[in-house]
């Protein structure tokens, strides 16, 4: 089976409509597949979900990041979300044929193709970083673009690709690789923050919870209270487990839970693991759905 | 949207692949995408799964069965599955933007033209029925192509197009509408033929269960029983209330689910039903399953 990844680039411009639909554009000219792209101007950022075959999607990033150096200028950029650059970060994921490790060969060849032929400073960071101060994104954004100036001359700063200054528009990029991340919420039957924030504690990896999760407790504008959740890798922690605990969790302390909900998108293999569980279906496919084979029957011409 | 249709016709063929494959060749040639096809050399027959536009998968299925003509002799066929053409069945399938009664009208267009163009009598069933006692299959079926030589000229058994007599080599098609059909199995960890027998009665609609539900209880080759189901409508009954009404009455009688599965392909939405369910998460959509959004993506251009 031909290889496919998923990439979900990030670019500081989330108020002009023009600019981030020329960077789409862009990238479908490489004949990647667009899935979704969301421009928010309160963070002035604009995030794509393009995915296809490896080498389109890497020379499709490549032109974003090169389009993006031209039509976005940092000294100008305000926004409320942590930013290094005009193409703030690069993240690539393995969805078929390819895995982590592939993302990881692949994010260091983009970044070192961003770094020498566009003069922009590449950091490497998620799985592709190569030292561990560097592995989680906030880390590398630390100062963001303003502080990143001087910061950059540090030895500690030093980019992985490309120049040891910022790039005098575009600023800096992080390219990356990571598993594929599944936002999943949970909202309770209550107002209390202390509750939510408990549960996102006994649920969270960095807290001794479930590996590969990320939760924190907070509040919704109707008052009652959430366990915002990432889910890293859902095959080490299904959704099923994940609810189930939150669940648990929320019992043990006398609440319910109202709803859930799935932010973007998840491949088909996280839910059909709930269907699997429930209705003890074992041998339950993907590509028993019918969407899913005709979409493999489609690529496979 | 476009509208999408499913089409499932039935061959009289399952042992000489050369020919199975030229007539899945036909239909692919007319731009349709054929999901899945499967030939079965005991009940010497083959089912092909197409979907695609209305119009490409009703010329794919009229060059199909002109080809299937031509290719197979119903005088020399011999097979387990009760069969009365060369061309046995073609159900029309709504799947995306179609309705049921699109289907029954393009049921009706195609096997006008079959009975015309091929001189093959056709016989509407299913939703498409014209009469009655012609919506079921087998009552369409009845006395198989070798009693239908005769029954064609009696005034209930006339086509409702084409010549009112056998086609020499092709005998005769039912072309009729349905709805997405779901095959789901519920294996029982017991012996007792009994017990599936009298679950399958207590959930099939025709003894008063559940909507649109087709159930019988039979013996696997281990020796364990299986409630076998057809669910003709999951929008009427989900495969959440199926499986749950299932488990119930197994209990009832002191027996537990061993295992469920899922025969061939269901749409995604059946499935996201069970995770929408057990999860909580009514805002769940088919379109958040990372393939589907690809396949919507890739069918927009």
């Amino acid at each position: 089976m031909d290889k496919l990844i998923e990439c979900v680039p990030n670019f500081s411009e989330g108020r002009r409509p023009e600019v981030v639909a020329e960077i789409v554009e862009v990238m479908r000219g490489q004949g990647v597949t667009v899935l979704d792209y969301h421009a928010d101007p309160a963070h002035n950022r604009s995030v794509v979900t393009m995915a296809g075959a490896p080498e389109k999607v890497l020379e499709a990033a490549f032109r974003a990041c090169q389009v993006a150096a031209e039509l976005i200028d940092m000294e100008r950029h305000r926004g409320e979300h942590p930013r290094i650059g005009a193409t703030d970060v690069i993240p690539l994921v393995p969805l078929e044929g390819a895995t982590l490790e592939d993302c990881v060969r692949w994010a260091r060849e983009l970044g070192r193709r961003i770094g020498e032929e566009l003069g922009i400073p590449v950091y490497l960071y998620g799985a592709a970083a190569t030292r561990p101060e560097r592995v989680r994104l906030a880390d590398v954004r630390r100062g963001e673009y303003e502080g990143l100036k001087e910061a950059i001359f540090l030895p500690e700063r030093r980019p992985d690709f490309g120049p040891a200054r910022l790039h005098p528009r575009a600023g800096a990029t992080a390219v990356g690789a990571r598993p594929f991340l599944i936002a999943f919420n949970v909202n309770l039957d209550s107002t209390d923050l202390g509750v939510a924030r408990a549960i996102a504690r006994a649920v969270r990896e960095s807290s001794g919870g479930l590996p590969a999760v990320q939760a924190l407790g907070l509040r919704l504008q109707d008052g009652r209270v959430q366990v915002s959740m990432n889910l890293l890798d859902f095959r080490r922690t299904s959704l099923v487990t994940l609810y189930s605990r939150v669940e648990e969790e929320a019992r043990a302390r006398g609440v319910e839970v109202a709803e859930s909900e799935l932010v973007g998108l998840a491949p088909a293999e996280a839910l059909l693991e709930v269907a699997r569980h429930f209705l003890r279906a074992p041998g339950l496919r993907a590509d028993q759905l019918l969407e899913v084979r005709w979409w493999h029957a489609a690529r496979e011409g």
